[in-house]
């Protein structure tokens, strides 16, 4: 298909090295930036532009991958020219294209995309919806050209994916640097503690997180809770995330645990 | 070395199967529960004992691997064998020995351990301290048959190593599970979020945690951000996390980080 990438941050320069990957051919990449949309294009060998009044019509779909106050904008702005236009982002519902009088959809990865770490785009799940089932389907067949995980999902659905991965993603990456840092305190490196966290991950591969909750918190061990809080006495923002979360895996559920 | 291992919980379980596929003799395992003795025992070759007074004194070392609270009695009880003892405690001093007329040591496993999943224990940092110069270098050794990262720490390194690993892996784990419960309410799979949790953690092998943090929060989308709080209006529990955590990152550095 003929593909034109409206945006150049992180969402955007993985899809669109994915699709020129899989053979797609990329009309054009658009940033208000002129050199971020130079540089992407330069990858994915597209043209560049920083103004929607020069988008070609000449393509099949549009790829809205811009922040998510800024999507109706562009879409009215790309309308004219009436092409499949479809947004990437998770908290976005596809009712916000419905005022416009376009084919729309929407192609959400759920994944966390850094330009600076490649990723096997093959493995990420994409989350899928069309305003009709003509583009549902035509969006799936897309989206299998470039990952093996396509998912048909609502815009509720979409919605409580997004916050999911806010609480399996973003809010761990944040408790890794907390971690990072406190040893950097002690001049310990980050790299002992970079088996840990990967085997953390790799142990919900194939089991249910609360079927492998480790720690004081699930053992009840109140000596050792109360002793944390001592050593975090003078960062009393982590000692509130400390007795939040140990409040949380003390209250939860945790039917397949043994007592270390 | 004949090794006898104290404790039958996930750490001596891994530890015995570790020592036992390195070619140590695993004299006996002790455990109050003479069930879960001889479960362990019968998988690493070892005799089964439930008394400590019928511990064999044809051994190297003990390794005490019991609740944190149970160290001591435990140490006090094998002290008249006179042979070298360890614990594998992130967070009891080795100082807590001092007192019982032993040549002690402590041997911490730095990793996650459940009962029902393997672990190549080559990857695990294996963080050793002895109470002389030559208990160092024996544990050193001992741990480098099985393990390559081992690391010579303080009691006090050690103890904020113990607490880093609560924000890096238990508390990780939790909101994994918080994530799970999540999708299970909208009919999702947990399948669609285990790409996602990997992908977290392997991005952190080659960089820091600050550098790749993503989501609404480093990027200071209060739309996105009060969405989130309100699809979370009737768990106030998760609303608090969110919130603390979300407040966090935008706390941060994150000198690393381009706006998406």
């Amino acid at each position: 298909m003929r593909i034109t990438i409206i945006g150049s941050g992180n969402v955007a320069t993985h899809l669109g090295a994915a699709f020129k990957n899989a053979g797609h051919q990329i009309v054009q990449v658009y940033s208000r930036n002129m050199q971020h949309a130079a540089l992407l294009a330069y990858h994915i060998g597209a043209g560049a532009v920083d103004d929607l009044n020069l988008i070609n019509s000449e393509t099949d779909v549009f790829i809205i991958s811009v922040k998510d106050d800024a999507i109706i904008p562009v879409a009215k702005a790309l309308a004219k020219h009436q092409k499949l236009t479809v947004h990437t982002s998770g908290a976005t519902d596809l009712e916000a294209l419905a005022g416009i009088n376009i084919k729309a959809g929407v192609l959400y990865p759920l994944q966390t995309l850094s330009k600076i770490k490649e990723v096997d785009f093959n493995t990420v799940p994409l989350c899928i919806e069309g305003a009709d089932n003509e583009t549902t389907e035509l969006l799936i067949h897309l989206a299998e050209t470039i990952s093996k995980k396509v998912y048909s999902v609502s815009s509720a659905q979409r919605r409580v994916l997004h916050l999911s991965a806010v609480f399996a993603c973003n809010f761990p990456n944040y408790l890794y640097g907390v971690a990072q840092q406190l040893l950097a305190a002690q001049n310990m490196e980050f790299d002992m503690l970079r088996p840990l966290i990967l085997e953390t991950a790799q142990k919900v591969r194939d089991h249910l997180p609360q079927d492998v909750q480790t720690g004081p918190a699930v053992r009840n061990d109140r000596v050792t809770m109360a002793a944390h809080l001592q050593m975090l006495q003078n960062e009393p923002w982590l000692q509130e995330i400390y007795a939040l979360l140990s409040q949380g895996i003390i209250k939860m559920d945790n039917p397949g645990h043994e007592p270390e």
